[in-house]
């Protein structure tokens, strides 16, 4: 079990799943519970027992299906309602019946909201903190307190705020959470308020909203303060713009701040950890997420790359390799000799001066063209690979394709693509249909290749974006496709530029088919 | 002009372009610069001319074609190589020759960087900017000065670092910007690094990145120590983690701290400009962007909906019309209508209760399924005139049509589109050929239509854009598809959505079609 003296106390799977378009199964709140264990926190709230059944059912299978190396369970739930004894709340039975070790109670400490929300005067919300707390307590469950709306409520009545502290400390409760809950704090307002909380001796904790974009901040503003204890979720998953990013606060406090909260090696899992949670969400990960994005160390270099060959940490605030990230050096019209060096050399290839300069010179001519190798990285590798063989070579050889979408007197909508093409000595004729043109082209080339080449089968096209350069009068625009692919184990992306867009989205997908062809180790024909 | 006490400096079509996966063309540049002169911003950082030749003809344009009310332009640029002079030096020419009323010099302030990126001595980079800026002054340029690296210089060499803020000061630079390059810092380190540098007696700016997701608190960490100049980029747009997002900074200093930076009614177009950028710069829009996003002020309900009509300013930080953005309920229908009211106004239509809701309700259906309306004013009065007449009423109807694309054997590359129509009274059939499936679609509509209605020659498709919008669990990506149409005295755009790339083009091409025979005069058959 993790050290006490500092929390780090993740609420992905309660106030994280209150995200917009989130929603998550019990099994995937199960695998998301794995994955932050993984990375070392200290505490994981599992959700609302009693309040939601598949938050009950959550943690009955918890008990049995969770081996938690470094984190507790906590169980969140509300005080007792007004009028009545905990002992009797059911909703607070389900709370002692979670089995889980730690009870975090949500209480209100904004004088307004207990009269308009909660409908109860300040003196019975006191009342229902304390009851609550020691009866929990008393049953042999550690406690920690939410106190909802709490800068808010400071602002509107400080005594009445710090009175909340003070009673749930008294009744028991190990730890207070300070919450911004509409997240309009600032950095230097939250602090000295946390001041104040952290005087009344209480041990206190803090919990961020971004709508300001500073809960990141406003949560090491807060630990300055003399807070212990940090409440945020995977990736900024939240409500509204999110709760606190837990992976930044973690990273910036342990690497910048020299906090030891998680294991030094689970810290540099915490990239993979990152992204193993999007596919979990269905979130789409934000590549420019701190530390863990995949921009995050990414350089269009062009002015820097031979900077940055002379040493990197002139160019990066800390080696991305103690979060499991890594330097990127994107291929740009701004790029020269430098960058291409330094790219070919990450995808493993030594390039003699002639091949750079060859090289640099066909990305220049393609990028004034329309094309991008930033964002596509097989796209340069197979251009990489051509330069340094001296020749175009493929597993197949196209001879003709047609691509018809049709909208029928009937309304009915058709797409449908034909592909002839050359592989291994046969011609073949495919025709797929889909739910348009890519799609249908897609499912052309597959179902002529899938007898010579079984392996596509796992090969998946995941996303495609289209971006129209130029529009202006007199000149044509040109028409970009990135196609981002995956077999299960990778993804890569592959571009294609014309006039055309189906022209243009051939083109990727030709060098996506290729590509995926090439890691699965085809030799060409 | 903007209020010269303090500076809000944007830096998007700059050091914002940075970001992977952007690319912005002249067009587009010119497009956003007269956004983020309608929210009220200062200073208009264009590019670098000189060093890239897209910024050089951004700059050449922007002469004649950018008409800005608030913002000044801004050429960036380095200081003159070593040992040349910088009446001398190509690069610095082409920032005098730019017509930029200011001019921003990007100067190593980290010793280690002097050394080994520009590989020249201390005393030299301080010469080169002593003489880089009094001779853009004496020219009669505004000069800034981005003193690059500050803060890790700073902490590698403090007197060094000050010393090139003193002399960019006394050369006659009117603002130094300390830049944190790498993004590294937390606020209150950088705030006592601020604080030293305003000791110089400088004009301190500030310009932060976002590496540790703190760059808006550094931000105003930065102002709170005394810099009175704030650099950001639209979004938070920028390399890597990106840069500070300047609409948050600005709504935070202006809705938080009093500043009044940007005139109030602009300050109410925010959100409204931030998506209209990410339209020109296609990049996915961030729903959970502090105040301008989409989710920015959306509540799943439950617990607090009957509080919330209470008292909504229980539950946000601030009122969103502020920001022009509003609250959303995401399981009840509270939003829309106001605006919707309001936009038929502008529009001159005057809408029944009975009207709006139905529209509202409209609206609604159609956005959960991937329209927007707020880049499709056209579509949106097709729509409220559909409302408002009950029935759909147009000037053709479409029987069907047809688009074949074909790569030929011979290479040859045959886009061909076929549409079947009554316009009327009559059945006509017209065939037209493009460079594409939409210009042919385009040419084939024209055609069939242009002997009832000439004035048709005077419509022009010119801007075409699309995105793929992701789909959520199971169900299928869909594309949208807007296109702007001119018939020489204004423009306008129409949007169309469907899983097919073609049929959404198809869509917004009957629209554009439509409002355009509209705009004419034409009466509805």
């Amino acid at each position: 079990m993790a050290d006490d003296r500092f929390h780090v106390y993740d609420t992905t799977l309660r106030d994280g799943a209150q995200q917009e378009g989130l929603n998550l199964t019990v099994a995937d709140k199960l695998v998301v519970a794995r994955h932050l264990d993984g990375l070392g926190v200290g505490f994981i709230e599992g959700g609302w027992p009693g309040a939601n059944p598949k938050d009950t059912e959550f943690f009955r299978r918890a008990r049995t299906e969770l081996d938690l190396k470094h984190a507790q369970l906590a169980a969140f739930g509300a005080t007792r309602r007004a009028g009545v004894k905990a002992a009797d709340d059911p909703l607070v039975a389900a709370l002692r019946e979670s089995g889980a070790p730690v009870v975090t109670l949500v209480a209100k400490s904004h004088d307004r909201h207990v009269e308009l929300a909660l409908r109860t005067t300040l003196e019975e919300n006191l009342a229902m903190i304390r009851d609550t707390v020691s009866h929990l307590r008393a049953e042999g469950q550690r406690v920690f307190l939410d106190a909802e709306h709490f800068f808010d409520g400071f602002r509107s009545n400080p005594a009445y705020a710090l009175e909340v502290i003070r009673t749930a400390a008294e009744a028991g409760a190990d730890v207070i959470a300070l919450c911004d809950t509409n997240g309009g704090m600032l950095p230097d307002e939250l602090a000295e308020v946390v001041h104040e909380a952290v005087g009344t001796s209480a041990r206190v904790g803090i919990h961020c909203h971004d709508d300001t974009g500073c809960a990141v901040a406003n949560t090491l503003a807060a630990v300055k303060a003399g807070a212990t204890h940090v409440q945020g979720c995977a990736n900024g998953y939240g409500e509204r713009s999110g709760n606190a990013n837990l992976f930044t606060v973690v990273a910036n406090l342990q690497l910048k701040r020299g906090y030891d909260l998680v294991p030094r090696e689970s810290l540099a899992e915490m990239t993979r950890i990152a992204h193993a949670i999007t596919e979990v969400t269905n979130v789409t990960p934000n590549s420019h997420a701190p530390y863990v994005g995949m921009s995050a160390f990414a350089h269009k270099a062009g002015l820097h790359a031979s900077a940055i060959k002379v040493d990197p940490n002139l160019y990066q605030h800390i080696d991305p390799a103690q979060v499991g990230n890594d330097m990127r050096m994107l291929v740009s019209d701004m790029a020269g000799r430098a960058s291409v060096e330094l790219k070919g050399r990450e995808l493993g290839y030594e390039l003699t001066p002639d091949h750079t300069k060859a090289l640099v010179d066909r990305v220049k001519d393609m990028e004034s063209q329309g094309y991008t190798f930033e964002a596509a990285d097989a796209s340069f590798e197979l251009l990489l690979r051509d330069t340094v063989q001296g020749e175009r070579r493929r597993h197949f050889e196209v001879e003709s394709w047609r691509v018809i979408v049709e909208r029928t007197k009937g309304g009915e909508l058709v797409s449908e693509a034909t592909v002839k093409l050359h592989a291994k000595g046969e011609r073949i004729v495919a025709t797929g249909e889909g739910n348009g043109p890519v799609n249908a082209l897609d499912k052309a080339v597959r179902l002529a290749l899938e007898q010579l080449y079984p392996e596509l089968a796992k090969l998946e096209l995941i996303d495609y974006k289209v971006r129209i350069l130029e529009g202006t009068h007199g000149t044509h625009a040109v028409t970009r496709v990135l196609i981002t692919s995956s077999d299960e184990r990778a993804e890569w992306a592959t571009v294609g530029v014309a006039e055309n867009i189906i022209d243009a989205s051939w083109q990727a997908l030709e060098q996506a088919v290729t590509y995926g062809l090439l890691r699965a180790g085809r030799e060409l024909s």
